[in-house]
């Protein structure tokens, strides 16, 4: 279940010390290949952390052989010497694995604005590169947590199924943090994927893209969008199995879209997830331009704290997107929540005391424009006093 | 200090039981000339309430005698009755005041997806009629409240300084509604306005347009955008001055910043009043989606709440403006939360401990993007946990 399942891959979680409360603090992630392939998604942004400007130049090339994390703090918006200390930990990184800095891509979470303990971390590095293992997925996926209540991760395995001819297994891994700021072009949100698979950097790329396209990006806990988020591939060829791009791209996608229900079910301070569908949209550009309003409305999120099916939020919600981004005509809409159809034709429909919020953590919204044939759903939870709490305390 | 201050006007407040806890709940405004003039700004939410698309057209001609305001039902997502139900309110008013339905404005505030109470909102308005009054403002601004704390009223008056030769005062008065949804294209926010100078039509609606899109549409508390928010100005001549449209632009956006800045300060469930001020814009229209941008975080929202002066939280909102919005440097952006710049160069400034923002209701946060010479102010308040309970209790 972890990024040492798939064959070729070693990692670590140590605690270096960055974090007051003890807890591990630093992990470390090598592909021993053969091959090192890599690709990566950032945060779109334009404020971004040290370790983002400096990822973004090593995974230029294609290839990687290391990933080091650590949580305890983001190295954003330190300057100039936040990114000397991002480029001291590659650096650190090279030299203790015997490779180059420019092959090591760094990660980082936490608090912006403040410097990060270098001794401290390289010391951790030192600890994380001992302590290297093929067991070491779930290790390091602790140590990335912040927030998180639980360490998350997941794996998919293919080819079982192939003929004898093309014999062989292939599998994906994946580990991810995330517990707030979870918004499109992707969240507070550290994610490490690793796969055997034999693949070439643009097929890598691709699949990333696509994946997290329709996982991470539609997932909008609380609107916020981070400086530090990082979705990075591995890819060590390890199998022997050479896939297709469109294998990779299902494979790639199976494992993003279970890590990405993980974030939301352990996002800060919620007590609903909600799967907000729209369908009948004329393009599926409309469908999550609709869907995102909806669940970017502090109302509707905190109605369904109150387990209140308050379809009257969702219509002002969706009424909010522009006519050229979603062509739709209001008294069309149909909203059906948790199966009951509280509003037919932009009107009063089903009897909203049929539904039951207090049942379920699980919330579906589903809105049909009856403007088209496309379809999308984004998730996210909702507004609680705990979701309040945690963020006014979070940096005291 | 109310809407029947003007020259012209009467007014009236009365309880019609459309509300359960049995407040006023129906008012009524009449102009009684020699002028009629009207102009009126609606909600851009593509969602409508019955009583928008009714008022959108009475406004039409630029000409109206009276408003009939409720609260205690938003009469939104009602379907064709709920327009019929307007239309009845409107032609009832009519036979009552013996005018036009076709110059009755009708406003509606409250839950969506309900239908009124029409026997008794009828009611309520031979009542209004009956208790019409030169001195009916604050009843008539109490009866349209919803979960306001306090009625909103404001009055200017200008001219007393002219020449003999032109001499006369007259005078803008103004009532709101509205402590939620409050965002820009309006809030649930119902809005009359009464001078007594004389102006055409064309002028009225220019003073309207300008003075909301610089008070009222730079007021986003939650992000949200209303099914129903109407401003309204009625104008009567009955001063016997004609003043220009560069007198009535000045007089009535004071009045509508006077009324805006209550708003903020009775939003619902909110601790502080926060002024996002972005300076050194490229333009102005750069300068409100970054402090848009800002104002509709909830995770600075909920920082100030803790009163923690999280600029980290201010530049991370601040960079999710795309750059075609706002050109600007990340590594440029100083941020100034109460007077200390916490922020310099994208970096860390001043020492945060120096901000109290526990010390006073307002805060004032000041970006400066060092891009050019435009500013603008939006007013946003806190994420509290009091928002979150009377939104998620609201129709419970």
């Amino acid at each position: 279940m972890s990024i040492t399942a798939p064959a070729g891959f070693r990692a670590a979680g140590v605690t270096a010390g960055l974090k007051a409360s003890g807890s591990p603090d630093v992990a470390l992630v090598v592909n021993d290949g053969p091959d090192h392939v890599v690709a990566g998604v950032f945060t779109s942004n334009r404020v971004v952390a040290a370790p983002v400007t400096w990822s973004r130049t090593v995974v230029g090339d294609g290839v990687a052989h290391a990933v080091v994390l650590n949580s305890g703090g983001a190295n954003a918006c330190t300057g100039p010497e936040g990114f000397a200390d991002t480029h001291r930990t590659a650096e650190h990184v090279a030299e203790v694995l015997g490779i180059s800095a420019g092959d090591v891509v760094v990660c980082s979470t936490g608090l912006i604005g403040e410097r990060l303990d270098l001794p401290a971390l390289l010391g951790g590095v030192d600890a994380a590169a001992a302590a290297l293992s093929a067991d070491g997925g779930p290790d390091a996926a602790r140590a990335i947590m912040t927030t998180d209540t639980r360490p998350k991760q997941a794996l998919v395995t293919r080819g079982a199924d192939r003929a004898a001819a093309a014999a062989g297994t292939w599998s994906v891994g994946g580990m991810a943090k995330g517990a707030g700021m979870l918004a499109p072009g992707l969240a507070t949100m550290l994610c490490v994927l690793t796969t055997d698979a034999a693949v070439d950097a643009g097929d890598a790329d691709a699949a990333l893209r696509t994946a997290t396209a329709v996982t991470f990006d539609r997932v909008d806990s609380d609107g916020c969008m981070s400086t530090n988020d990082t979705v990075v591939l591995l890819a060590s060829g390890a199998s022997g199995v050479t896939v297709s791009r469109e294998e990779l791209v299902e494979a790639v996608t199976a494992v993003c879209a279970d890590l990405a229900r993980q974030l939301v079910a352990d996002a800060e301070g919620a007590s609903h997830d909600i799967a907000v569908t729209v369908t009948g949209a004329t393009t599926e550009d409309a469908a999550v331009a609709v869907a995102r309003a909806v669940t970017r409305s502090n109302l509707f999120k905190a109605a369904v704290f109150g387990n209140d099916p308050n379809w009257g939020r969702v219509l002002s919600a969706v009424g909010t997107v522009p006519v050229e981004v979603a062509p739709f005509e209001a008294d069309a809409v149909d909203v059906t929540i948790n199966g009951v159809t509280v509003c037919r034709g932009g009107g009063v429909g089903e009897d909203r005391t049929l539904v039951d919020l207090a049942a379920a953590r699980e919330v579906s919204v589903v809105v049909d424009l009856h403007a088209g044939d496309a379809t999308a759903t984004v998730w996210t939870n909702d507004l609680t006093h705990d979701y309040v709490h945690e963020n006014s305390a979070y940096s005291t």
